[in-house]
């Protein structure tokens, strides 16, 4: 229960989660993330067992414990890793000062392909068992959901003040359209496909700011 | 192992797999589904017991057995029923004779819209775990799911075709774009919410319709 005492990520980068002791070695961390993240992407959450994890780190179940009191906190440190990377694309480079909203909007659109294609398969996971998680964890990592979700959604009001978006949009239907849209892709991309990710990219911005934009007069 | 020898599916509507025996009722038969749907849903395909399974229906575990033989017999049934609802919805009414693209397919939404309320919320684990499903299950699953994209597909060419929609848009991409898309509704719509379906589905009609569309001459 550290991490809800301390709502900084920690400065591993795929913190969330403090691991308890000072002795803490990073890189055995990272690596018992990631086996975590595979063992829950082929068992299912709720079927992976602890053990499954260790063996796969090739540490015994003991020494995993040294790390983590539960399997939960595992899905913790993974959900808000995920989403701590969701968030950090919402940063804006300063050729963007003062731009209009499709600009902002296609812009994040592609740099949210990016994020996806560096994410690891099972970021999938981390996202989908966020409801999981118990009280004050989820709560801890919606709390960036939000903050995704709500950059998105100005963006998209932005753009009906400045008359570029179609008046009839609901912003909120329209931002949780773009993520399921978006995220998607997570489920039918192949690197080794015949579309770079950059093409897909280019035919998100393409199809979004398309279909957000106001009826041109006739 | 019934199903793989019988590939029509059974008369019952929710079938895929014809229980195994002559004395066969129905409706517990249903029952079980759903209850298998809901347990798969809470906890996992892979963690779910047939035990929680047969409680939920309030039968020994002993008596479920009388109607499958391994728990993906249940996976498979309701997987194969939540595409056949699928498949059915690509047939168009003969408003739609030799109409363009853009009719068809911005009616195809609507009707999707309508199955993926219609779905109960479980059929999310029926189109996710498809995958674990064996051999042959799988590929006649898949089948489906084949027919389903290849009719939007066709529908995407046909735009390209007739000059209505982009043609440097790759009907591949944009097929498994619109399938996340409105699927995707299913992990954020509420009907207590403040739109209906309806309005949702118009939304997406016309957010696809506009995104595909063929830039304007300038």
């Amino acid at each position: 229960m550290v991490a809800q005492q301390d709502p900084e990520p920690a400065a591993v980068g795929l913190a969330g989660r403090k691991p308890p002791k000072g002795t803490l070695n990073v890189a055995r961390w990272n690596e018992i993330l990631e086996a975590a993240g595979e063992v829950f992407n082929e068992k299912g959450y709720q079927a992976a067992r602890i053990e499954d994890i260790a063996a796969r780190v090739g540490i015994l179940k003991g020494s995993l414990y040294y790390y983590i009191e539960t399997k939960e906190d595992l899905l913790f440190a993974l959900s808000d890793q995920a989403h701590s990377s969701g968030v950090e694309s919402i940063a804006e480079g300063p050729e963007l000062d003062g731009a209009d909203a499709p600009t902002r909007l296609g812009a994040f659109v592609r740099r949210w392909t990016v994020v996806l294609e560096a994410n690891p398969p099972y970021a999938t996971v981390a996202e989908r068992e966020v409801g999981r998680l118990s009280g004050e964890r989820y709560e801890h990592v919606m709390a960036k959901r939000n903050q995704l979700h709500g950059f998105v959604r100005s963006l998209i009001e932005q753009g009906i003040a400045e008359g570029a978006f179609d008046p009839s949009i609901d912003p909120g239907v329209a931002t949780n359209a773009l993520f399921e849209l978006m995220n998607g892709m997570r489920h039918w991309f192949r690197p080794d496909g015949r579309r770079s990710p950059q093409e897909i990219g280019e035919f998100y911005r393409s199809f979004v700011l398309r279909g957000l934009a106001a009826p041109t007069a006739v």
